[in-house]
């Protein structure tokens, strides 16, 4: 088939906002014409010697680095927002669904006309964490 | 590579019975061969000016449902519970498995021989709702 | 499009280690250069006329069994962990992260420098069941 005409490379995506994972797998991998995002939280920027700490407690400002986490991974790997095909979004209280969204839909004000699916559940995270976030995205 | 030859263009897919989506995603997306239907609930079709409502109170009606919109997707971007790669279920009570699997194997008696794979996990949902699906699909 | 010229049959992966599925879908499905490996847990081989049943009641014998069950699905796709694109990891308990991470990196310990990304989230299995894990993987 053509897609197999070619050998085609898995490559790890590593921002250099991102500390190292703390396990063996990699906060996004690309390769074809498919990125991976791992899920991503609300943790500021990489700093050496030091555990990654949420940026604060609030939903929205843990929700706004998620997403500055999730495209620093596709634009390292030559994508964009506009390539994502489906967010998948984690929260950890029913009651944030409305605020979340308002902060999104502020977020996304600019994306053009073909925004990302989404599907959004509440689940369990690790202590101060409110939100999760991963994608699938399509290059080309 | 093969893939990267030609431009792709990622496209909303939005069908008729769905209402516009509460926020700033799709319902669908579609880009080269890959189509990716967000979470569906069991809401009936679209009405003007009001809210989307569950079908009724009950799984197996919310199932039904919810598979029905998930197919309307799947088509609105030419493409069949065939061409399903993966369904994820969300349920919100683990006593609802039995059953659920019960509506299942009778909607999709008539499938193929290889139908989709799909994983099933207990998470919440908005009150009322007591099933979501998304679900991956590969034309071709 | 060039991921269009010829006509992709979707294949269900059914290794010989793993029981029919409790209801219609297949454990993994293959199409094109995708790959998708539905949730698996911690079951033991398939033993004829009896109902799988977990390896153990601990984690680390119901992870890496899951493990063995997920790549048992990819090779028999032609695939290795090295395609693997996303883990989506189901746990039931937040207090089993450490642990689950320890028993994850020995496992993937000999894995090239690209391994997967990697959602972990904690929902509700069925009884006795502490962990669930699906994979995406491109070939090629």
């Amino acid at each position: 088939m053509s897609e197999h005409s070619e050998k085609l490379t898995k490559t790890a995506l590593t921002p250099s906002t991102h500390t190292t994972p703390p396990a063996k797998f990699s906060h996004g991998v690309k390769k074809g014409n498919i990125l991976q995002v791992a899920g991503q939280v609300g943790f500021g920027p990489a700093v050496e010697g030091q555990a990654p700490t949420p940026v604060g407690p609030e939903l929205r400002e843990q929700t706004l680095q998620t997403f500055a986490n999730v495209e620093a991974i596709l634009k390292e790997g030559g994508a964009s927002w506009e390539d994502a095909m489906m967010l998948r979004v984690y929260l950890t209280d029913t009651s944030h669904f409305a605020e979340f969204n308002e902060i999104y839909n502020e977020y996304f004000a600019g994306l053009g006309e073909a925004p990302a699916a989404r599907t959004t559940v509440y689940v369990g995270l690790p202590a101060g964490l409110l939100v999760e976030i991963d994608a699938l995205a399509v290059l080309g």
